[in-house]
């Protein structure tokens, strides 16, 4: 069982766990050397190149990825070739565009925040008219963790973005959708085999700061019952009606008014699943493995009644993430350290520690004081 | 933070895990190409030779084993030569050499079966007379999983074993002890840094088939209170004496008069210990390379009432492991595989299997079940 993973990041990199434990042969295209994945690299090249993402794909059963960033030129040639590729083009193409993500959850009849494409500021200020005088912006393409998102109140706030958009060849628009007053962020998680199985985790809360992933509660605080359900079945849709294979997340707004909103996707382990690294039977990079391999997926329950996942974000001000180790591992005996292998850099996902027990606020006190005393 | 690992089977291949988690650099100097800890294999040599032994540590922090066999000549020239060694040769001389364990822990006044070094079929016959007419016999150095082990009943029996010790250069003598009515085997692991710190796991019961492990149950069952503390106790106390740094593992007979005695001594992760990969909150890997590398342990209590675990010896008659998972997986969603890469063969340890939960009856049937379809 050869399963190649195109880009070399930590996602790559906690997949080797699973590979050793399961016995998969896993071969890594890395952007560069010395990556989070390492280990694990058989290869570095580009993988916006045809040629070097064929040749790595030669020998391999199975392709996957770290990212959702291979262009679909690239993905159609390696299918074309005959390489069999998880998630592949047709489902990947809505986790590259937010606007095609955006319309097709619309066509599905999933629930979205009301959104519209504009392509220029007259256009966002009839959004901004419609919508109380505030939208979020997003580009289309290539934002991550905060990055190409943007809260604007006047319609000249994404003049740079519209711009950009008129200077590119491929022209395109700006996403623009409501602001949603949430009472909290969720994610939830579910994995599919081309054959069509699916298994979801338990719903999980998300904590944002400054538009990146701070800490998981797994599972989410009075998540039971209906809310459960719902995120199952909206994660579950999405992953039949977008032909997802491999790991979905898909990040929820649950508003104010009790409504359950779907956010952004990602096909892919996602650090909203870290936690099930020690927290559910199968981890998300097991399941993942399992899933883009086809073969029957594994038990998502908790083995703990809470796990919380915090990230190392920067990591110290000097020295390297293990010399925390001495005085952290001391003081906190149940901490699970997972070092990305990543230099530290202000804001920088450089790690993450993962506690699971019984009681939810030691649990969650316990991996906050822990991921401190690795950024001190 | 560099480890080195001298041997590449499959011990060394379960520390990858472990050493992905924490960020360590994990080099193994395997025997040959291809084997079990493959993806971290950065050398191939003979680990009998000092000059290459010497080379692969050059550039480690410590080194540490996948097993006990380096002759204790190159290791005390990896000490003169200022490398970190752990467990060190003074700690593995007892591990090497059966008879020198025996006359240590009896030093100690550890609880051991009664014991003597016989050196002819005449003092084999003494000692058969004077426990009963029967004796079990051990080749001082070399045995494992039931090999150098023989119940004799005549001192004619061990003369092959006579004469192959006349031959060696080395002569020395041949370990006999009584043999030991025993309700059960258990075995006791601790972890130990060199600056002093221990930690043990519960005790957890060993049911050998052929002198080779083929269940493990965690914790034992029945051994909450005095059984639990005198095994605690036995297993520190030896780590202490012997001065083991890393994981040690004692196996024990709890004998029908209701006593405990050690039986070997392993200092490595050891099978009875693989059960802590899903079971305990620190695997014995992972404390495996915190104690080795003098980092504080990890807390080791049981993530679930009950976690047992059974080989896969031998595997399947024909084809691979992996070509048993798609039935294997589906009829058991909650079972762990661990595949350790090796080939089958009768008898062969190739892998292993996992289940945790709350019915000990359940689990166990679930491991026993999984295990059997990866082995139809």
């Amino acid at each position: 069982m050869k399963v190649g993973v195109i880009g070399g990041g930590q996602l790559a990199r906690m997949m080797i766990p699973a590979a050793v434990n399961l016995g998969i042969d896993l071969r890594v295209l890395a952007e560069s050397e010395g990556m989070s994945a390492q280990m694990a690299v058989t290869g570095v090249g580009d993988y916006r190149n045809v040629d070097e993402v064929l040749r790595f794909c030669s020998d391999v059963d199975v392709v996957t990825f770290d990212h959702e960033h291979v262009p679909q030129a690239v993905l159609r040639a390696l299918v074309d070739s005959g390489v069999a590729v998880h998630p592949g083009p047709d489902a990947l193409q809505y986790a590259q565009d937010k606007i095609l993500m955006r319309e097709k959850l619309s066509d599905m009849g999933m629930p979205v925040p009301r959104w519209a494409a504009v392509s220029n500021s007259e256009e966002l200020a009839d959004f901004l008219a419609e919508n109380g005088g505030v939208a979020v912006a997003k580009t289309a393409r290539g934002g991550y963790d905060g990055k190409g998102v943007r809260v604007v109140r006047a319609a000249h706030e994404a003049d740079d973005w519209f711009m950009a958009l008129a200077e590119d060849a491929n022209g395109g628009c700006l996403l623009v959708e409501e602001l949603v007053e949430f009472r909290r962020e969720l994610a939830q998680s579910v994995a599919r085999r081309p054959s069509g199985e699916t298994a979801v985790w338990p719903v999980v809360e998300s904590i944002q700061r400054d538009g990146v992933c701070a800490e998981v509660i797994a599972p989410a605080p009075s998540s039971a019952g209906k809310l459960a359900q719902v995120a199952a079945d909206v994660a579950i849709g999405i992953s039949e009606g977008l032909g997802v294979t491999g790991v979905l997340a898909v990040e929820l707004f649950e508003t104010t008014d009790d409504r359950i909103l779907v956010n952004e996707l990602a096909m892919r382990p996602h650090n909203s699943g870290h936690w099930s690294i020690e927290g559910s039977t199968t981890s998300q990079f097991e399941q993942h493995l399992r899933a883009v391999l086809d073969l029957p997926l594994g038990a998502t329950g908790c083995v703990a009644p809470w796990t919380v996942m915090v990230n190392v974000l920067g990591g110290p001000a000097s020295g390297a993430l293990a010399d925390r180790y001495p005085a952290m591992l001391k003081g906190h005996v149940t901490a699970k350290v997972h070092n990305y292998g990543k230099a530290p850099r202000p804001g920088r996902k450089i790690g993450h520690v993962t506690v699971t027990g019984d009681d939810l606020d030691e649990v969650a006190y316990e991996a906050r004081a822990a991921v401190a005393q690795l950024s001190d």
